[in-house]
């Protein structure tokens, strides 16, 4: 959707609407925002904010797939793609932390989805389809002999995606390191183990 | 509080109140839950839950307790405070995966407080104490040369216990393994490392 002029001079474009409205979400959760909420965190009055969304699930549905397309580009590279398995799933873990920390309020929306509609339910189908390429790059490792193979794939990728997914609880932009420190302090424990 | 025998008679006695209140918060949310709605899960009228409780916020403080009583119990016992860093740390891990397991629902509560009220700040100072207990044993164990000294114990820690509490986000009793079980996977990918 082009932004307008008349969008413009009420200084919200759909980018900002969006990101306004995800800040909502999280600190009241979605059940518990109404339209007047949103209206009331975007300075504007409770008919304009039908001028500037349709409804609340529609910004759901958007602010998801910014999580979940970041994701699933993750997956999609060539690095993700090509070499051997054990190289693939660091990468996919060194970026899925990238990812977390650059759409931090989309990630941390989509972490508590439950499912309650259709919109979710989608989400939560994407989730399993990323876990479903994880834990076939554990396996892949696994198979390689570049892996413990005494620990199931599935388990591996919940407590890798555990791990990498609990920074949401803590993160704070600006503090506590960039995404790449991060992920190197993720992938040494992970991978290589705290053990001296 | 005895169990008295009209307590009995109607079915709820203070540990069955609460484990049914605890299951109703994390369905609808603390703040989302209304005395109504205890009433309405434990079967009884709106005026008798005032004999079984005298509010939410007396439940919520029970139930964090619950799961911090127990992360409490496992940092004070004997193993937890004699011998080498290391394995008094390993120890804490292996038996705070217990205690996550054998306290689900409460354990669940404790990781969503946010500190909305007194209770709730009550909970998170534990919840750091009981944090600065495991950042101590990291840091003694890296100076002990036991495990890498190239990360920063309270990021350790973090990320420790994050691999850890995400196991609520998908753990469901009788499946998926049992505590032990659980336990050794994330002491095997955590210490040791998923890399052969």
């Amino acid at each position: 959707m082009a932004t307008t002029s008349r969008q413009r001079k009420r200084g919200h474009d759909p980018e900002s609407v969006l990101s306004i409205a995800v800040g909502v979400f999280n600190e009241r959760g979605f059940d518990g925002t109404s339209m007047e909420d949103l209206a009331r965190a975007l300075g504007v009055t409770k008919s304009a904010i039908y001028y500037h969304v349709p409804g609340k699930e529609q910004l759901l549905a958007r602010a998801l797939d910014r999580a979940l397309d970041g994701l699933f580009e993750v997956v999609a590279d060539e690095r993700a793609t090509t070499g051997p398995a054990i190289e693939r799933l660091q990468w996919v873990v060194r970026h899925s932390v990238r990812i977390l920390v650059d759409r931090l309020p989309y990630v941390t929306l989509l972490l508590r989805v439950r499912g309650n509609s259709t919109t979710e339910q989608q989400a939560l189908d994407r989730r399993r389809e990323f876990d479903r390429f994880i834990a076939h790059l554990v396996k892949e490792a696994a198979a390689d002999g570049q892996i413990r193979p005494d620990l199931d794939p599935a388990l591996v990728t919940r407590l890798l995606f555990g791990t990498v997914n609990s920074i949401t609880e803590w993160y704070q932009p600006g503090r506590g390191g960039t995404a790449d420190e991060l992920a190197d302090a993720v992938l040494k424990m992970t991978f290589d183990g705290l053990r001296v």
